[in-house]
């Protein structure tokens, strides 16, 4: 990827992350980017490809401060701790965290994110379901949790926890503790 | 609630689900209600008194069609029941669900609507803890339950699962499925 598309794509996120995506005009990206709005459309031809790929950065971004989360040995730990790093209080993980719920939001409106959208969520259910699946091989998690299940409610609590936090129903800390215990109570079986 | 008022609040919730806060216009929404746009000024006084007034009659609208989960003995199926009927193929359930979540993911941008979204959120919470106590104290659920986390989790599922629906990321059905699975996890214990 070119720098110049980095830049705007992350000038992309940081906008979306302060107006949502209604906010997100290319005119304005071209200034948040430093950028000339010529640039915008050479890489990106219009706004909807600047959505396009802005989701696309966002889970590059998200899998940028997620991967520590694998560096422990038990597939149980590195789900807990992989699912926590969405809950950071840190500039990075807040305006990622928010422009994917915008995009997320904006998708019950416009048709076209949903199809990127899907595909991306079902990549992230799948890394967790690997994730279960390798502790039932290795026999520290019960063979009685269907890993596919387990893993999109994992994910979708994260996202319905990180909705509540960015609009003030839940404090950082309460999210974090409540996730702790939906990773006890789908993972940790008798 | 006058007659009029009432009906105002539910185009507004219509008006909502179909082109999002955004598109919540007082004008559009006069036509939509079939009244004036004074006495939509005279009963909101302006359309931020239009946002919270449609906020508290999201509620009211979903008290209406989750009550009767209630119409069973056991705690653990009024649960189930009335979460389940939160996840349903019916234009009242769908108007008022994507209304919801709208708001949920407005109020990120729009601090003002915080404060009454929390105080709904608190509600709901407490409305599920509560039948989960009812169970712990007849002994039909296990008083290891952690009811008050138990019931914000499911709460939040709920809105998670919602907006996968409505964007396009997860069936109605699998929807549902993975609800009544949390359900389980949560609150079958041995």
């Amino acid at each position: 990827m070119s720098e110049r598309r980095n830049q705007i794509l992350e000038a992309a996120v940081r906008v979306i992350a302060q107006d949502g995506i209604r906010g997100l005009r290319v005119d304005k990206l071209a200034t948040a980017a430093g950028v000339s709005t010529a640039l915008i459309y050479y890489h990106f031809k219009d706004r909807t490809g600047v959505l396009d790929a802005a989701l696309e950065y966002i889970n590059h971004r998200a899998q940028r401060y997620t991967e520590h989360g694998l560096d422990t040995a038990q597939p149980r730990d590195r789900i807990e701790n992989t699912l926590l790093l969405e809950l950071q209080q840190t500039d990075e993980v807040r305006e990622t965290s928010i422009a994917w719920g915008e995009l997320r939001a904006s998708a019950v409106f416009n048709t076209h994110l949903r199809e990127p959208l899907a595909g991306s969520t079902h990549a992230w259910n799948t890394d967790i379901e690997t994730l279960i699946r390798d502790g039932q091989l290795t026999g520290s998690l019960s063979a009685e949790i269907d890993a596919a299940a387990a893993a999109e409610r994992l994910t979708t609590l994260v996202e319905g926890l990180s909705e509540r936090w960015h609009s003030g129903s839940v404090s950082l800390d309460r999210a974090r503790a409540l996730l702790t215990g939906a990773v006890a109570v789908e993972l940790d079986r008798p």
